[in-house]
């Protein structure tokens, strides 16, 4: 299933080369101020900007509502929200087909679907549909920081730590250019703000939920919370987070915000492993379906570096969308939005 | 919501300390051989056996059947299952109910519910709940080795990788025993023998299903897939796994089996790392919400050292119900199993 | 599926002669005061009284508690109830195996699960399961019952309206007994005090979810809303309800209650017609599976003369399940009640 | 909810006077071929024809695929297409916003919207969103023709029993336009060819799918199966269908092919009350909001005389909807379709 959450529910839908990508948003609460230029700031951060190692393909990704908005602001129905393709090379791939790219789906998908998807640029399985994650989140995050009860005030802020191994972006990039291949990186994600008690025990835990989504983003390998993996290393006494004060205050976090699934009032942190671009300039071997060889093969057509650089706004957007639907659940987000 | 799965559906309920625990599967097949000693390896093996570190309660653990079986074979409608809770000790928790134990979700249990929740022995956020989980998985697993097409033989095994920091279990236990504190540990499965195809593209990927039934194992703080985070520090032609014949099978496994969501035929390979157990023998301090003061503590009640080494046989569990679930929407596990 | 609703969600399990029936509500509010006695009225009225034409089997149907209660409140954690079957006697339905009832699920059953359907009484498809549906309308009702939004007071009322095509309930059983046959009838609910906007446009219209829940009730054959089929012989002048007042008061209530699929203010009604009892004391014709042949044949076993006389209790239940379901996503319902 | 569906799962969108309305289909089979003139029969059904009594907007309706189809086959992808709204008059709507038509949601959405919704035409309540409803019935209609085992032939054919009262529909219509009003009438819906067992006792039954799914059509005031409301006044020996051969035939059909919530081989039929147009020609009295006034109002717009004309072609398609989804359950219908 293409679609994700109980309230606010985000359906994508879309191919890399098709006429365009898109989402509906059903469940979204009315009155919501909402405008294209609402979408700028996240859709030109996932384009991954100036720096060396994202060279994407140019989109203009401009949002084209389909339904769900009248006069500037969402009606309560279906949000349904476009954005063209336009600068696809599918040539490339149709000369390709015969070898199915490393790293890709190419060869799952075909297996799948009988040869009846659409493979030019990895079809629906393209990074190109994380537009349409993106633009829910921008959704979502509008919600999220509409006046909710009291003082709450939730921020969702998304940074790469580590890019190929290196704390320092520049030569991590270097490190792929001088190699002249790709490389990965992780991504560090801090919600301050969040009231306690989001989520469930066990099934609909904040870590199910968030994981869930997180994994729907292409290239992700591992998600940890707290200080997740080295906690496996730790002593309990080490690792127990004291609880401070009347709020659920905590001296320290190594928990990154949830315990028992829920939410305790500290900040949420996660990380999450990238892995290096699939589609990397170095010349590789795979399978030729039509002859059954192996073959010497250089993917073609425009790729990143590393496509970690532009994963920070698609991980806040996830994580936006799963949280507005929990504040949902928790009637902590009102069915009107009125300010 | 305490429910998990779209046709293979497993509810669980129940508290530590209330009459029972137990779940309900609606959507298993008609047909499956289920009697109460099909339960048994893996019920005892939850317990940890007699590994120095595992001194849990003794529960005798024996499924009651109250719906869904007949004539020891499942009968299509929805199969309930109790186990008892008899060796509790609830008095221990009555007492220190005013200090909310670090590590554990009586604090934030306390804030969801506004002090209703059954707080004995952690309640319903108790690992207890696990033998639901257990028992969901000994179907699963009885329904992923039933006749599937041709020869498909699928088998999922999880073990313990690493021990407080210790590839020997033995000495990461005994590490725990000096120190007089617990550990926690990495768990890693393996499954082999499945089809290409199970799982979507983004919401539903494999990797989100997973992680998603993951989580909901009490103690989970990461989870990662293939090489999983040293992926991030890979260059792409190192990661990339070559394609080497026309089942898809791949000369490496970075990947772990799962490619744009979906599996490929190779061994999926995940591990997820496991907190130190919370209720150390260690003092702790936390907040007295009767006096608001912070208080020295040390928890009462029968704990494990190491939470990890029950962790395995609950893992496979989870995995055992994502693909039974997969493999039905793939059609590939029929409606009625007959033999 | 066994289950039903977004947030208040119940499923439901058990066989007609099985150890026991029973549900599980996950979803439902912490601290609503919840004990045994709350259930004696609604399980008394399913067994349909003194009147003549009910002879149902006895059973107690004490409401055991399994989880999700705790000092005689709800806990916020899955409700599992069970109802054990002690008055049951099997051989009856063990004779008459080869001969498929008319109007039962034998045959269809027999079809669907391969032969491994628990058959005695009907096994899971018996009426025995409304008293699940019972027990979680009682719940439901007083969730509808606590103290809402300022003097919002939902109340909810079934009653026969018509038994046998007769008036007169007494006058309609008479028909029942002199012919030596079973009777069907009509019920009526009607909803008052609630608010308005339940419910969507299409398919998440009150109609919807109300006739989804209402023909899991067996033996129910149509239902309409408001005027229903006649309306369809009605001009648009006179079926449309002129709005008199800001709170939507109407002139007439042709439409029910509902308009654009969404609650209007006014009394919510509808109608739901009940088949005559499948097992009539009449000798009938059915197939022999064993011979092949056509055999006359009458029904053992105890049975009603008329099971709408039992269907008013069952149909409030489902009624406030759906409406518990909707008052809890319009947040009209919090997730913690208190008093 | 806009979904409806566990497998095959259409989600609608879209207003009558926005850009335009649309769908998208999750979990279509790959394979299947499809076109634009597939959808031209029952989207030009839809309109109504020649008859008197429609008069609708005339749009041409001609689906715009969005994605989820590649050289003319459904790529397994989700599915979306558009249908543009041109041929819209919104200042008639404009004008008359400060008294909302009787018998339309125009009161109710304002108030569950809380005035951000898009009321012109009816907004997203409009019977414009029908065409979404038909475009996702010929996707079904057309995997219930792909060829399933053997020489399963499944055809499903709704027409009018009756307009305003009278099983001639010219006469029907005549009243209308003799009266200066509107007219309702009846549908029925035969399906041929189903197997035994689609559906699931209690929530999932066939008929709560069903009703579930009819009821998402405006203007349905009522659903009956088989003999219907009629069999609450039919004795049990008379109503209960002898079964007559081993695949179930029976004698008769009174119970309209579901027993237990299951198809049992024989036609599923059933029909569905439509009331007469809420726009009527005639002069009705209605609330004017802002002088909180009771006033005499005509409405404007072009409307039909009976939209029951209409209505065949939706029930088809909705009914096509649910057992499309009922048939993947059952694993009839192939994840490829392949001829």
């Amino acid at each position: 299933m293409n679609s994700f959450g109980r309230i606010f529910r985000v359906t994508i839908f879309g191919e890399s080369h098709g006429e365009s990508v898109g989402l509906t948003i059903d469940g979204c609460p009315a009155g919501l101020p909402l405008m294209e230029d609402d979408f700028i700031t996240d859709t030109e951060r996932r384009k991954g900007g100036m720096q060396k190692g994202t060279t994407p393909r140019k989109e203009e990704d401009i949002p084209i509502f389909k339904s769900g908005v009248y006069n500037k602001h969402t009606t309560g129905a279906p949000l349904t929200i476009l954005f063209e393709n336009k600068n696809t090379r599918s040539l490339d791939y149709e000369k390709q087909r015969a070898i199915p790219r490393p790293g890709h789906a190419d060869f799952v998908a075909n297996k799948k679907f009988g040869g009846y998807e659409d493979f030019r640029g990895g079809g629906h399985f393209s990074g190109r549909l994380t537009v349409s994650l993106v633009a829910a989140g921008v959704v979502a995050k509008k919600l999220l920081s509409s006046p909710l009860e009291k003082d709450t005030k939730i921020k969702i802020t998304a940074s790469i730590t580590e890019i190929g191994g290196e704390a320092d972006i520049e030569q991590g990039l270097q490190k792929a250019i001088d190699a002249k291949d790709s490389v990965g990186g992780i991504i560090e994600c801090v919600v301050s703000g969040l009231p306690i008690g989001l989520g469930e025990p066990f099934f609909d835990s904040v870590e199910s939920l968030l994981s869930h989504a997180v994994f729907a983003i292409p290239a992700v390998r591992g998600i940890e919370f707290g200080t997740g993996f080295p906690a496996a290393r730790m002593f309990g006494s080490e690792h127990n987070d004291a609880i401070q004060d009347m709020e659920g205050k905590t001296k320290t976090n190594h928990a990154g915000g949830v315990v028992g699934g829920l939410t305790n009032g500290n900040p949420l942190v996660f990380r999450a492993a990238i892995k290096p671009t699939s589609s990397t300039p170095k010349e590789q071997e795979s399978l030729n379906w039509d002859t059954g060889l192996i073959e010497q093969f250089s993917v073609k057509g425009r790729h990143d570096l590393c496509i970690a650089l532009r994963v920070p706004v698609v991980l806040e957007a996830v994580t936006a969308i799963v949280l507005a639907d929990l504040l949902m659940l928790e009637q902590r987000i009102p069915g009107i939005i009125t300010n």
